[in-house]
């Protein structure tokens, strides 16, 4: 006998759902949960519950929102001319975060990856294709991950934006600022020799 | 404006309850469990409001448990002579897996610390000096972390035994298989050398 009983082994069983998270991190979120913070594992059980009943795929740009029409999409103050598409409702965030762009958000959820069964349906392209044909983009901006999966997916929504005759940039490629070349892997650091810049 | 709305926010704010989740992890955790797995998130909000709805300590021996008794002290085969005491839940676990041990256990759930408040009341020793007076207790095994704090609880509760005349053990101390001695640190070599046995 080495449980504690069925309602804790589910609960550890079910912390393991959360990334990163293996059985002895479950037993230990588990134990301390229940023995330090039950007010706090109360709170999580409702904001689970509650995000799930209430968050939804935006209808126009597909992130995580609490209505139809997530707040950005239904800000007129935002350029309705540039459309930034990015893999993850994460790199909305981080985008925002750090830059001070101020236009549409596309969120493909994910990359093309057969294999998976993941193909342009999945990634909401159809949708994509239906906003490019509205001619009020005048950029779109690829901002998927310098991944293979990624780099394919943004060489294949490029194709769609090309055929339509919109112009499409992509985020720059190259050493990351305040790193050191020695530790830079030879991938990136080949990338930003051949694409040097004169200044 | 970088938020997704209040119940997104509010589920990263929940998550970081769990020990070793900070801001980031909160965040991807929150975007996987939404975007990927939503089941699975149910099945963890369910958990949780069971297990917090049905947990208790055991009234003998103070684990966590889904009855008033728990099933070890419920359990008759088991020896009542020997009671083992535990800073954790999680200990009596870990000494189950490892040890063949079939007594009693008493899980203190911390240790002394009167900084933080936490006095022989919160560790439940008064009702360890009702199991001492019982007279059914022959050996006191001492388990608690060898921490200065964990050293100090089992040296208060060793003298409330030997008040009693039940003689008390303790785990030993020294270097842990399979390590390297130059890795050790040197308050574990110091006190293996000076605890050395003849062999």
């Amino acid at each position: 006998m080495t449980s504690l009983g069925p309602s804790i082994d589910q609960l550890i069983e079910a912390l393991r759902c959360l990334p990163g998270v293996g059985p002895k991190s479950a037993q230990r979120m588990t134990f301390h949960l229940l023995e330090r913070n039950p007010d706090g594992a109360q709170r999580l059980s409702n904001a689970l519950s509650h995000a799930i009943n209430t968050i939804q795929h935006c209808q126009h740009c597909r992130i995580l929102s609490e209505t139809e029409i997530c707040s950005r999409c239904s800000d007129d103050s935002r350029r309705q001319d540039q459309l930034c598409i990015v893999e993850m409702p994460s790199d909305v965030l981080a985008i925002e975060q750090a830059t001070h762009y101020k236009g549409q958000f596309f969120v493909l959820t994910g990359h093309l990856s057969p294999l998976d069964g993941i193909g342009p349906e999945a990634l909401g392209l159809p949708q994509l294709i239906e906003i490019f044909e509205n001619n009020t983009i005048k950029e779109v901006i690829l901002a998927t991950n310098p991944t293979v999966e990624g780099e394919a997916t943004a060489h294949y929504i490029s194709q769609l934006a090309h055929a339509r005759n919109i112009p499409v940039t992509r985020l720059a490629h190259g050493i990351p600022m305040g790193s050191e070349l020695e530790f830079i892997d030879s991938g990136t650091l080949s990338h930003a020799f051949s694409s040097r810049e004169s200044i």
